[in-house]
């Protein structure tokens, strides 16, 4: 095999980078998923406890799992109070890691959204931009921000 | 390396986590090209002989390879006569292996459609649930259900 | 572990299909977010020097990499003359590698385009048909063939 491609993300006694990709992209559609079915509490589980959530599209970050939580909870009831479904698709991933338990990743990410008995429609084009850690044995978010394309 | 993430996929003498998602992701992409492609009786191919197509859009599932295939014929054939080209991506793979030739995936599909000399659009946003089998070496859909989000 | 399913990919002394699928989906990310920032220049370092860009929107393709460069930075200017932003999604991958240094893939691509302040839409739905070859360690395009799905 040759890993000439990513000569730095194979540290000697880590993942792979093979393994490290499936288990970055499985870490965000599992995220996913859970923010899209309205576990809210439990897709902030997925941040670290200091963990921060960062958007061009908001005033201010949100800092720390519990106001993480909260913000997620407002927006899936509002969602759920008009009948809309959202779908949040995170691809084009490009993964810097910096040591055995920190990964930088930049991706871009979709948002569609689907009213009931209604056509779906793109919402929203953004990058995300992670600072990823490993803790326990679990990759948790720890600095995320988005930046929407139609936003400055 | 650490798999603590994923305890429950990676059996001894089994595909890695990595293996199994690389094997996964692209059977999808082959299966999803063949249909795309007009190929309806290959992508039936792709289904277990016993296998089962459920969707919320049909009123009743299609069961065995034989019903799969006549369906997505009809299907292909209308859409061809129509001059409408599809493209099925099926992304946001959350793997749960149930033992080593069983895994059920847990993933997102985007339908688009683009008439010819027309404007592409996003037809539906739907979740895929399949179970999955690994027979003589190669995976297939022992059963499916496909949920879009604009139907109950 | 079996890789049955993947007969051709997997020669004795070359990446195991999953590094190889892992690779090569990150090529891609890392390819199209260069696109997107509008490094035209950099992104042109993607191709072979001798490599060939033909697309069914362009009346002739591009020959080697000054070509391939001074095209790209044309439409770079042009989009953010309007202020639009554009991402290149790129999806739905099947891996045929043909030796341990060169692979064919077939994908799916979606382009988005999103206006300052405005609505992003998805633009175009296409087939990219890629020739990639590995010189010394990093992965380039020999030979792109992009369709899109609205024209012939």
């Amino acid at each position: 095999m040759t890993v000439a491609a990513h000569p730095a993300t194979a540290p000697a006694d880590s993942a792979s980078p093979a393994e490290l990709y499936a288990e970055i992209q499985q870490f965000y559609a599992r995220q996913m998923q859970l923010l899209d079915d309205g576990e809210a509490e439990a897709w902030a589980e997925t941040f670290a406890e200091d963990g921060v959530f960062a958007a061009n599209a908001h005033p201010e970050p949100f800092t720390g799992r519990a106001a993480i939580a909260a913000g997620a909870r407002k927006a899936t009831d509002d969602f759920a109070a008009r009948g809309i479904r959202r779908r949040h698709w995170l691809g084009m991933l490009v993964l810097e890691p910096k040591d055995e338990h920190t990964v930088f990743v930049r991706s871009y990410a979709q948002v569609l959204e689907t009213p009931r008995a209604g056509q779906a429609v793109l919402r929203a084009s953004t990058t995300c931009a992670d600072l990823l850690v490993r803790r326990d044995g679990h990759w948790l978010v720890l600095d995320r921000r988005i930046h929407r394309d139609d936003l400055d």
